[in-house]
């Protein structure tokens, strides 16, 4: 049986002034008409029934979850009181599904990511989920890369698994942090590279077992709060245990260790939208590479992505520009330079403008 | 007797979006705490006293005109009906002075240019004045220009005017148009070239032969309208004759097919503030060349004219930018490329968003 753990834990850093403390990226309608995390549900539905999907957030978003999947039960929408990183996160999701199934197979999705391709990601889903039942292993989800991405973390494959369900799975040879351009490119030369896509999947006793085994400390913590779920203690009980736990990734803290690690590699036009000039490269353009909307007059510009909201927004003479507009706040960006929109949030932090945040 | 006339008839356009139909640019505090079009009178109030000072604009412009210059009487606020370029406009405000005084000097001044060195102005509008009563002439002021500006029509001047009064005023060789760069600098390197700053200064019987000499078209409808002023019928009275009168400026109609027009010069920081580029480089600005009003985060930003308006602005990465917010609209402009916004504005009124005008 498929369980969905969808990750909606995220700050809204990278996307203000779109994305905000209370509106982090996944409650965003960037890439369409609906939030990146009613896609992502939508995207798993024909797979996985709505009682079997999990979504783990942040105390301040629970209710607007709620509000953005009205299909879930809200007892699937779990808060937790504090970031600590996707381990615990995957380890607090696994407790709950053990409860209901001791021996589900669990998938693991960010909740903020694009995929243009849902059939081809359900296929991927599929296989992964048939070599996870297959053999005792924790399956990694890479994407066949076709650029030399730098904003991404890479995945190199190792021998191929050979399992009797799905011979073009590999074992894992290692993890790769975000490269430089000139690693990236030769990963992509050497072909044994693809994009690490952040989504698992794995059976419970899988990854409880992982987490015994490379997480002691979190995994006592999660066998203590077993019991208090779905009792009156239980929200007493986990914030407990987060202000003990250690904020700590799954990649670190389990993956990379672990020796049992596959990859099933699939090209479903995914992209972790990490950034606006990610989304930039995403949406389709009109002849000038221009993304334009809301009201927008553009007089000879390109390559500009612009999302009003409310005003006229005119352009004159601009060249690869990134405009937002929010009820507050307005970012005119430079493609290329997104990352340092956390230096806008550090500022805003620091300055009295917290308000903005 | 000195009498100033404050042309204040321009439309919104090259000021987009700050400036409007219903708000031109004399409205605007571009330059300062106060309207381009308080300033003007302001600057020219310790030589002429307020019920000396006339304003002519534009009807809808009326009402806007009295509230920024509660200190003139309001029958100094004299209502064009129609847009006829300066002659009419100038031609009209001669008749309301001669009414009082037919053989004032008047001042003709631009509502909405910039001044920097406020006494030098004021010595060199004395300086005409006083060239204006020793000889019947039509007196321009030209300005000594700091760069081959090609955004600016030129005088050349002449011979000097040997005044009894004033040894360093020369008569006009030629009006020039706005010239191109190769023109402008070699109007530089010969040094008799002056800006035009389309101030003028004459007395009320030179300005009105020169129009009967030179639009007699003009001179029969002022001669008309004049029994009307003051009446009940001047204002249909005016309306009427503007409907006859064909647009005509009075550097084209008048001053150039002058002989005796005179030129003094000076030096005291004007600007026509004819886009924001040229707004962009007369304002004071911080050791990144950048002007920033309201609450605006500037990451990695060079060359910036950020006008904020209620919205945070934050910029990242971005150089050589204007960026106008309004309450309706938001203007994100190339510097360099503000003559283009125009096509911001034609593009408002021939695409159902003249709402925006």
């Amino acid at each position: 049986m498929l369980h969905a753990v969808i990750m909606a834990g995220g700050r809204g850093t990278r996307f203000w002034p779109a994305s905000r403390e209370t509106r982090p990226k996944q409650f965003l309608a960037i890439t369409g008409e609906k939030s990146l995390l009613q896609q992502t549900v939508d995207r798993i539905l024909p797979l996985i029934p709505p009682e079997h999907i999990i979504v783990v957030t942040g105390e301040v978003c629970r209710e607007e979850t709620c509000r953005h999947l009205p299909e879930l039960p809200a007892e699937n929408i779990i808060a937790e009181p504090l970031g600590r990183n996707t381990a615990p996160c995957i380890g607090l999701a696994a407790l709950f599904i053990r409860k209901k199934n001791p021996r589900g197979i669990m998938v693991v999705l960010p909740a903020d990511h694009a995929v243009t391709n849902e059939d081809a990601f359900r296929g991927v889903i599929t296989r992964a989920a048939a070599a996870a039942a297959a053999e005792p292993s924790l399956v990694t989800i890479g994407i066949r890369p076709s650029l030399p991405e730098t904003g991404f973390g890479y995945i190199e494959r190792g021998e191929p698994a050979a399992l009797s369900t799905d011979a073009d799975i590999y074992r894992v040879a290692a993890f790769r942090e975000k490269p430089d351009a000139e690693t990236a490119r030769s990963f992509l030369e050497k072909g044994t590279f693809y994009w690490n896509s952040g989504i698992f999947v794995w059976t419970i006793p899988v990854i409880m077992d992982a987490i015994a085994g490379n997480l002691p400390d979190l995994y006592g913590e999660l066998l203590a709060l077993e019991p208090t779920l779905g009792t009156d203690g239980e929200a007493a009980a986990i914030r407990a245990a987060y202000e003990r736990i250690s904020p700590v990734s799954i990649d670190y803290g389990v993956m990379e260790k672990t020796p049992n690690v596959l990859i099933v590699t699939g090209d479903f036009g995914w992209n972790d939208l990490g950034s606006w000039d990610a989304l930039a490269e995403l949406a389709p353009k009109d002849e000038r590479g221009n993304v334009l909307r809301g009201t927008v007059v553009a007089v000879d510009t390109n390559n500009a992505l612009v999302l009003g909201r409310g005003k006229l927004i005119a352009l004159v003479g601009v060249e690869d520009i990134v405009v937002v507009e929010q009820d507050d706040a307005i970012l005119v960006l430079k493609r290329g330079k997104s990352q340092d929109v956390r230096k806008v949030v550090d500022h805003l932090e620091h300055n009295d403008l917290k308000r903005f945040l």
